[in-house]
This record gives structure tokens, C-alpha cells and sequence, in this order.
């Protein structure tokens, strides 16, 4: 007998009659033998109705006050989702995170989980029900009501996985794995069946939305193997699981491409001690987060400093820097919007060396020039006119024969927990 | 300083317009020096949107899980309220059922209050905020959420001005007080300025719908002063208190009406001991609740039994007797939908001979034929034939004279709690 934690967002609970759908589901798994912990997100639509009636009375809304409002859509879903799963004949509870005492730090909307107690959990697992809790919230020692933030369901779920030691977790969504690349963009994408996770940390950071990159960081902390795939089919999705040597062998596991950044150059910053600091501290302060830096080597006493911001704050970063450039007396600053990050990423390349420069050497083949180049141990990022996207993504997807399987199936390890 | 609870309902806060607006009129009161805690329900609509969802998954759905998907819709309230507040500018804190440790029993759907922790509630009370409270809901020792039943934000309202030692309770409605009678079919009704919390028990039970039985049990066991009132206009209502001399000097202070119930006559039963048990034992047994019971005076060894139950239990309540009809060896049974309860009630009755015969008097002088009687201390209830309910309602109410004020406004007492 597993112990498994499932997990549906939002769409796959968007209405009464999906809800029932996952009922059953849940139910065929239960009926093979496991106990089941089930993580549900608010029906879709839910949480973007209730941010409007916040708005609507505060125009700044009150981050307590939001809490307690957002994390009653969770509440509903897994009411109902009991219900559905008692029409169907077997018994269930739900549980809220207050209830479960998923104990959190006080940053209201965005808050930190920090203890799960498991008691409550166990002795309903143990007399046979199916355990539903709410996702997304959690509680502070005080007792006020916490959410976690974007993609807080999925934390939720891997805490309690964790938690549990569950022998899996499982992250139902609207998409059936992670992908070697967007299939949307490149025809030979592959599913991926096992990814590490490292590699779908900086996957997930580097612009794949499939899975929230504190859920993936949670897991790979307390070695929980999760498993993403899709609420609509029965494949196998996606195993996120620890490192092992076949993934070594593997030069690159996928491509990802990120247009959500917007590039700045200050010329001419006079190449002083602190000069740095005088730059990117005004902009953290006004909570700009910055993401690649590079500076040009230094012509005499001046240097060039190029960096990224998101796109959305793209201009009030420009308009901080008029200011900041004439306090340090650089010479001007510009930058662009038409930019793309293009990243490979996979452990393989610890091993490997050269992956960087055949990467350089696909991107020139095709005439795109690269403007910044970022690296850390298992991937390489480059900053390309935004333009060729799609043709750099193609390009590297071939390159690195990514469309194909990389091993035969018999010489892969057992999937972990196959249940 | 005054402490006084208010209670809004569902209508008063059924858009986030709605909620400003209450948010502004709980401000000005504050602003006179008041402590302040503010029960609300939920948006009109929400209870029966989510009622709706539970009957899509779950014929019948599980009354825990109910009240966890009902309690939502007051979460959402007092969280959006409590940013309403604090957009015009005063500080307010919102708060859950099971925060607060309103304590109930576990019977889900209609639990009844066993404790109120006051502690929380004072601490921010003290701190100078407005405090809002979920209606409707509270918590087992267990943890598990609750909901009170019909009217449960009323209870809300009045258990806390209870336990809270409040000086005044205020219902905010869409009605602004309580009436002599049906202002619909009687012109000269008129709105009452105090009534005792026995009669408005009475009127509350004989299909007055303004304020729910329980709260004003709940108001005269703890001697609460009530006082409903209009959301929409700033005029006082009905203050509900405990019964004084001017009162009783009155002899009828209301006349009610109530079509929702169905009579049933059984011919010639056996007029043995237990044959009432045999009767009424199955049908309490089902569920239906029987109001009035008239037993004829024997004729030999036959009787005739009559009561009355609710409209919608009826067609239920014939089936059931059909059979016990025959077990019990009595003729037939029949009976007529067409039928009405008018009531006259006030505490002056007790002191005052005649009332009763007054009422009988003023029907017959129409035309009215009473078919029951049925009397308690302070009222006396006769079922006609529906038909007949607006002239008798009109009749009644002009022969006491209760459209006209009964006594000076110098001579009265000055309302409780005059904040």
C-alpha cells in the first residue's frame, strides 16, 4: 500500500461536473490500494472574481483581509470534491489548512510554509477516507489565515508529501509532462520522462510554466518524486526525481525560451569601487528584480553595464536610471524590448565539456547574433534579437537530437514509486 | 462608550457597493465614541449558488461538508468588509467563527451555540478596530465547522452581544421594524417602538419573518436589548426589550398571519389510551412537524381529532395516515389547504379577561367561521378559511386600535441603551 498526494489546479476543477470526473479518478487509484491525500486548487475563475470584489472596496486591498477572502475558493472546491467522492460511494473528508495546522510565517499573500502537522491526516487515511485539503493556504501560529502565492497548491501538495513521506506526488494539470522544448514552436518536442531536479529547477526559472519553482525546490529538498501529467488522460507524465547516471549521460534534457525580459545598457559608468551598488540597489529597492548582469571589460576607466529586467517594469527601471546615471556620471542608458533568453539546459554538461561553444556555434550557423551569455553548472542562457526565437529553439532542439530518445527503454531504471 | 453589535443581512451586503455603503453608516457610529462589532451574512444569492453546486455532486449532500462549503459565503463578507473599512480610513479586523471559538455542538446545519471566547474580540475591540464576525457559523470542540440554520447570523449577532455584555443588538434588515401587522394588507398598520421579547417570540413563531425565533430567545434569556432596524434609512425601528408596565397597560400589540399551513381531520377514533401516541408518534417520526391539535369532546367511545401541519408536509402527512388510519381502526381522514392562522398577540392579555372573546366577536361580526382555537398566555391563534385572512387581519387590527399610538411619546420610558 502507497501513500500517494494528488494534486488538480484549478481548470481541472473548474466545474461541477469536472469535479465529479476527478472524484472518480481518485477513486480508481484508491480502489487499488492506496491511501490518498488529495490537493485541490479553486475552481478556475474563482480567485480572479474575488481579486475584483477586492479591488473594488480597497483600491490597495489589505493583505490579511485578501488572504481571508482568497482562500475561501479553495474551501469550496474540496467541499464539493468530498461530496462527489461520497456520491460515489466511498467516504471522505475535507480538510483546511488551518484544520491540517499547515503552519506558515505571517507574509500575508505570499507566505512561507514552515511546519505541517500530520496527525489529523493519518488518523482519517487510517480509517479508509479519501483526505482532501485545501491548497494554496495555511495558517500562522496566531491563527490568522496565510496563502502561499502563485502556484501555492502545488507547494501544498509537496509539503504534504513530504510531510506524509508520501511515496509520491502527483501534479494533474492541463498538459501531459514537461517537454524537451515548447511543442508549440517545434514539432519533434519530446516528453520527457524522467528530469531531474535541478534541471526542472532551472527550467522552471528559465520561463517552463508547467510546474512552480518552489514546489520543484521543496521536493528536491526532502526527495519527494513527483510526477506531473495531465488530469485529462492516463499516461504517464513527467517523473521529477533525483539524479541519476543516466541523465548524466545526457548532454542536454531541454530547451526553454523565456520573452518576458527587456534589455538595459548604461554606457560609459566610471569604473569606481561601489559604482555597482549605486546602480542596483535603487532598482531592488523599488522592487525591480534584475536577472542577468554583465559587464564589459574595462577600456580604461570607463566600462559598459548591461543587464535584464522584466518587461513590465521596464520602464520605471529607464526612468530611475535617467536619474541614477547623472549621480554617477555615466554617459547614457538604452535598451530594448526585442529580446528573448534562449537556454539549454541539462546535469550532463557538468561532465561535458563544450556544450557552451556548440551551442554559440548552432546560434551563428543560423545568423542570430548573441548579445549576453549567462551560465551556471547545468545550462547556458543567451540573450538573442527576439525575432529568432522559434529558429534558435528549433536549431538547438536538432542539435542536440532532443526529438529522439536518448537510451533504449530497457536500460532506464524503474520509474521511482511506480505504484 | 457604548459596545453594540450589528448585524447585517445578506440584502444589505449583496454587492460590493452595498458593502461600502455599510461600511460608511458602521464608520459614523464608530465615530460617536462606539465600540463596534459587525456581524454580517452572506451576499444575497451566494448560499443558494453554493447550495446549487452541492446538489450537482451529491443528491444528498453530507451535512459536514456542507457547512464547510456554506460558511465561505460569510468569509467572503467580513474579509471584504473589513477592506472597506479601512478604505475610508479606520482600522478593522475580520474574523471566522472558529477564530473567535464560537463553540457549537456538531449537529452540521444547525448547530446551537455552546460558548462564545470573548478574549480575542476585546483584545482588538481595545485596540480601536472595527471588528467583523462570520454569521452563521461556528466550530465544534473537534475543529470541524458548523453552520447555525436559517437565521443563524441573528443568533450570531445576539449570542455575541451576549457574551460581549453588549449594550444594544442591532438587526439591520430591508424592513425598518417590526408592525402592528402586514402593512401590505392593512394601511393603518403601524411601525412598533418597543415590544416585549415574549410577544415578539409569539409574532416571530406566527409567521412574522422580520427577526429568527432563535435569536430572540437567545436576546430575552440574556436580556440583550434589540433593536431592528432598516439598512437604508438612518430612523429608528422596533427596539425588542424586556417587558414593562406601558406594555402591559396594551392589550393586543400585533396581529399575524400565516397561510403556510394544511389541516387534517381524522373521524371517529377509538378513544382509547395511546391512540394520540399511535398517531402522532410516526409523523414526528417523518419528520413533519405538527403546529395546533384540537381533540372534539367524545360522543361515546369516538372522537375527533384535528391538527394542523405545514403546507409542503401535507400530501407526506396524508400517505402516513392512510395506513395508521386503518391500524388504529378510525374512519377516514381528510383534510383542506385552505386555511389560515390569524393571530393576536400582546402581554397585556395576561391581566386582561375578555381578549379573547373580543377576537371571537369581531370574526363572527364578518362572516368568518372559526374552525380551531388554540390559546397560550399571551395570544390567542384562530384557523379560518383562508380566504377570509386580509378582512379578518383588517377587522382585528382596527377593533384594538393598534393603528393608533396607544400612549403619549412623554409617558413612555426611555428606549434602553440610548446610545
Amino acid at each position: 500500500m502507497s501513500l500517494i498526494v494528488q494534486k488538480f489546479g484549478g481548470t481541472s476543477v473548474g466545474n461541477t461536473d469536472k469535479i465529479k470526473a476527478v472524484a472518480e479518478r481518485v477513486l480508481k487509484c484508491k480502489q487499488q490500494g492506496h491511501q490518498m491525500v488529495i490537493v485541490l486548487s479553486a475552481m478556475s475563475g474563482v480567485t480572479d472574481q474575488l481579486t475584483g470584489y477586492a479591488k473594488a472596496v480597497q483600491k490597495v486591498p489589505d493583505l490579511r483581509e485578501m488572504d481571508m477572502l482568497l482562500s475561501t475558493g479553495e474551501q469550496v472546491t474540496i467541499a464539493l470534491f468530498a461530496m462527489a467522492v461520497k456520491q460515489a460511494g466511498h467516504d471522505a473528508i475535507s480538510l483546511l489548512g488551518d484544520q491540517v495546522r499547515i503552519t506558515t510565517d505571517i507574509m500575508h499573500t505570499k507566505a512561507r510554509i514552515k511546519n505541517i502537522d500530520t496527525e489529523l491526516i493519518r488518523k482519517h487515511l487510517n480509517a479508509g477516507k479519501i483526505v482532501t485539503i485545501a491548497g494554496f493556504q495555511g495558517v500562522t501560529e496566531e491563527g490568522d489565515i496565510t496563502t502561499l502565492g502563485r502556484g501555492g497548491s502545488d507547494t501544498t501538495a509537496v509539503a504534504l508529501a513530504a510531510a506524509l513521506k508520501a511515496d509520491a506526488c502527483e501534479i494533474f494539470t492541463d498538459v501531459d509532462g514537461v517537454y524537451t522544448t515548447d511543442p508549440n514552436i517545434c514539432k519533434s518536442a519530446r516528453k520527457i520522462d524522467r528530469i531531474s531536479y535541478d534541471e526542472m529547477l532551472e527550467l522552471a526559472s528559465l520561463g517552463a510554466k508547467v510546474l512552480d519553482i518552489r514546489s520543484v525546490s521543496f521536493a528536491k529538498r526532502y526527495k519527494v518524486p513527483l510526477h506531473v501529467r495531465s488530469t485529462f488522460t492516463e499516461t504517464e507524465g513527467t517523473w521529477v526525481v533525483e539524479e541519476d547516471k543516466i541523465m548524466e549521460s545526457m548532454l542536454v534534457s531541454g530547451v526553454t525560451y523565456n520573452k518576458n525580459e527587456a534589455r538595459i545598457t548604461i554606457k560609459n559608468v566610471p569604473d569606481q569601487p561601489g559604482v555597482a551598488a549605486k546602480i542596483f540597489l535603487p532598482i531592488s529597492d523599488a522592487g525591480i528584480v534584475v536577472d542577468m548582469i554583465i559587464q564589459n571589460t574595462t577600456t580604461g576607466d570607463l566600462t559598459d553595464m548591461t543587464f535584464t529586467v522584466m518587461k513590465n517594469d521596464y520602464d520605471r527601471a529607464l526612468l530611475l536610471l535617467d536619474k541614477i546615471v547623472k549621480d554617477i556620471g555615466a554617459e547614457s542608458v538604452s535598451g530594448s524590448e526585442d529580446i528573448a533568453k534562449i537556454s539549454i539546459v541539462g546535469v550532463g554538461m557538468r561532465n561535458h565539456s563544450g556544450i557552451a561553444s556548440t551551442m554559440f556555434h548552432i546560434l551563428s550557423k543560423e545568423g542570430i547574433n548573441i548579445m549576453m551569455i549567462s551560465t551556471s553548472e547545468i545550462k547556458v542562457s543567451c540573450i538573442i534579437e527576439e525575432k529568432y526565437t522559434e529558429l534558435a529553439v528549433r536549431a538547438l532542439h536538432d542539435a542536440f537530437a532532443l526529438g529522439k530518445e536518448n537510451l533504449p527503454v530497457e536500460e532506464q531504471d524503474p520509474v521511482p514509486a511506480q505504484y
